[in-house]
Order: C-alpha cells, then sequence, then structure tokens
C-alpha cells in the first residue's frame, strides 16, 4: 500500500482512483485488459447496474473504439475515457427508461441519437433503430453498441473528409479496414 | 400432403424442397421469419452440424444481408440463398479446422479470406483478424459474422465505386446507413 499523504504526485493518482483498483486487480502485471476482463471489470465497477451485464461483443467494440495501439486490449486511461463515456450513454439511456424495464422503444433510440449531436435523416436513423432493436426495443447492451459503433465510424469518416462538406472518398481496403474493425 | 404427382408445377415446388420443411414450421402463416426465427430454423436444419447454434447477432446479420424489402425479416427465397452461401462458408472453414476443434486460427482466416476472392492488405487481413478472435482462434459463429458483413460491405462499396477503380465516395448519412446497418 502506497503513503496516501504524498497526494497526487507521480505514480500517486492511479492509487487514489476507486476505479483503479476494480481495473487493477483484474488487469494484473500487464496493466493492460482484453475483453473478456473489460466484461468483468464492468460487471464489478457496476457500470450497468441492475441492467443485463455487458456481452463479450459490445466489449470487444469498446476496447476497438479506443485502440490506437492496435494492441486489442486496453490500458488504464482508455478505461477511464470509456467510463466517462458510458456514463453518458447510461444516464441518456435511463431518461428514456422511465418504467426501468431494461429497454427503449424505436422512436427513443431515434431521439437520443438526434440528442447526442448526430445530424443523420430519418432514414438513416430508420435503419439503425432495426438493426438494433429486438421485437421493436432496444435493450441497453444493444444500445451501448449502437453508440459505440455510430461514435467510432463518424469519427473515421470526419478525418476523411477533408474540406468538412460531409463528403469522404475512401479507397476500398481502407474502407473494409474502417469498417471491419468495429 | 399435397399429391407429388403433379411434379413441380407452380405452387409445387417449395413442398419437395426439404428446406421448406424446415422453414415453413417455423415461419407460419405470414411466410417470413425474423431474427430469433432464423435461428431455430437454421439449428434444426442442422446447418452448424457439430458446431455451437448461431448466435442471434450473427442471425440478425444474415437478415440484413439479403434484406432488400428491409422488413428486417426472410422469405423462403431469400433462406434458399442464404443456405447456399452458408454451405459454402461451412465448406470453407471445415477445410481450415482439421482437427475438428470448432475454431481456426487467425492466419487460417487470413487465408480464407484470400481464398475466397477478396483483394484486401495484409494490414486490413490483420484488422478483421484481431476483430473476430478470441484468444487467437476464430469460432465458426465468428467466422460466418465476418463473412457476412465482409460481403455485405463489398457489395455496398462495388455500388458507389461507379468507375470501377476501387475509390468510392459517400455523403455521410450514406456512410452511416451502409456501415450501422451490417
Amino acid at each position: 500500500m502506497a503513503f496516501s499523504g504524498y497526494g497526487a504526485g507521480p505514480g500517486g493518482a492511479p492509487q487514489q482512483d476507486p476505479l483503479f483498483g476494480y481495473f487493477s486487480a483484474i488487469a494484473g502485471q500487464d496493466g493492460h485488459i482484453s475483453a473478456d476482463e473489460l466484461q468483468r471489470c464492468l460487471t464489478q465497477a457496476g457500470i450497468t447496474g441492475s441492467y443485463q451485464p455487458f456481452n463479450l461483443e459490445t466489449c470487444r467494440l469498446m476496447i476497438n473504439m479506443l485502440d490506437r495501439d492496435m494492441s486489442c486490449t486496453m490500458g488504464f486511461q482508455e478505461f477511464k475515457e470509456l467510463w466517462q463515456v458510458l456514463n453518458g450513454w447510461r444516464g441518456t439511456f435511463v431518461s428514456y427508461d422511465r418504467d426501468g424495464s431494461g429497454t427503449i422503444e424505436g422512436q427513443e433510440l431515434e431521439h437520443a441519437i438526434t440528442s447526442m449531436g448526430y445530424h443523420l435523416s430519418p432514414q438513416a436513423k430508420n435503419c439503425i433503430m432495426k438493426r438494433y432493436s429486438t421485437n421493436g426495443r432496444i435493450r441497453f447492451d444493444d444500445f451501448v453498441s449502437c453508440c459505440v459503433r455510430l461514435r467510432a465510424l463518424t469519427d473515421q469518416f470526419r478525418r476523411r473528409d477533408t474540406t468538412q462538406t460531409g463528403n469522404a472518398s475512401f479507397h476500398y481496403d481502407d474502407f473494409i479496414q474502417v469498417t471491419m474493425s468495429i
């Protein structure tokens, strides 16, 4: 146990962050977690609350969204960043899930997408809604999958939209890398 | 039971196709199946053999790949088309899964992608391999997810590559529709 009186000096900050406890217990020596470890970490840290834990596929997407070094694993800084983003998405979801059923309606997903600042046509929002709903309703896990992919794909598109006009050109190989990795 | 002596006349053919039995028992009156019904249908028809049944997410992707009328359901013709495609993918997978473990290696996935005719850089194949592997190995279910998405994304890209030079332009809204629906 490090002496806590030194404050948040170099190497001191992580120990004081309650999230670091969940993270380091699972990450162990290498300081990185894989998708299945992220799944355990998020469950133990209680991010899903009374909702079902994230499935492994969603955890893989989360790692890929922030995986700048293409290691397929996540360090503590990325985990903290993810935690913040997830909290925002949970807040949005909870605000629509008024009866606490763990699901929201398709139309509410469309509203949520707009409220997050995405400018999409009704047709695009409908596509997304159909893709992520089960019998017309969207579970929290699917909502997060949707948010992860929408954010990552928009980021990748924006980087290639050099004129900032909402248009971008892709070479086939690049297109496949962008779309198949998330 | 329809009289079989009339041969493959109008309305006669489907009854003679053994696949139609599995399909119609689950589709019922409306003649269409949703993702969870497809899951049952494929399991009962035995496409996965000794491999684990497809998960619901993979079944959703399969429906979307062939969903020309955007109904999120699948008719018998689309089911037959899917069956043929799946048989091809299973053959490819089995040829690499020599020990019958139900998984193949990452490098074998890369070979399989090349053998299916996709011209992708080592980097792109590596991206795909990382995305679909668990501890370095790819399960049949993930292999099929990968094949479904690669096929559908390539089809969509090709339609926009009007000069057939391997380059295509997307508007943001269209890009999101294409990439978020599969």
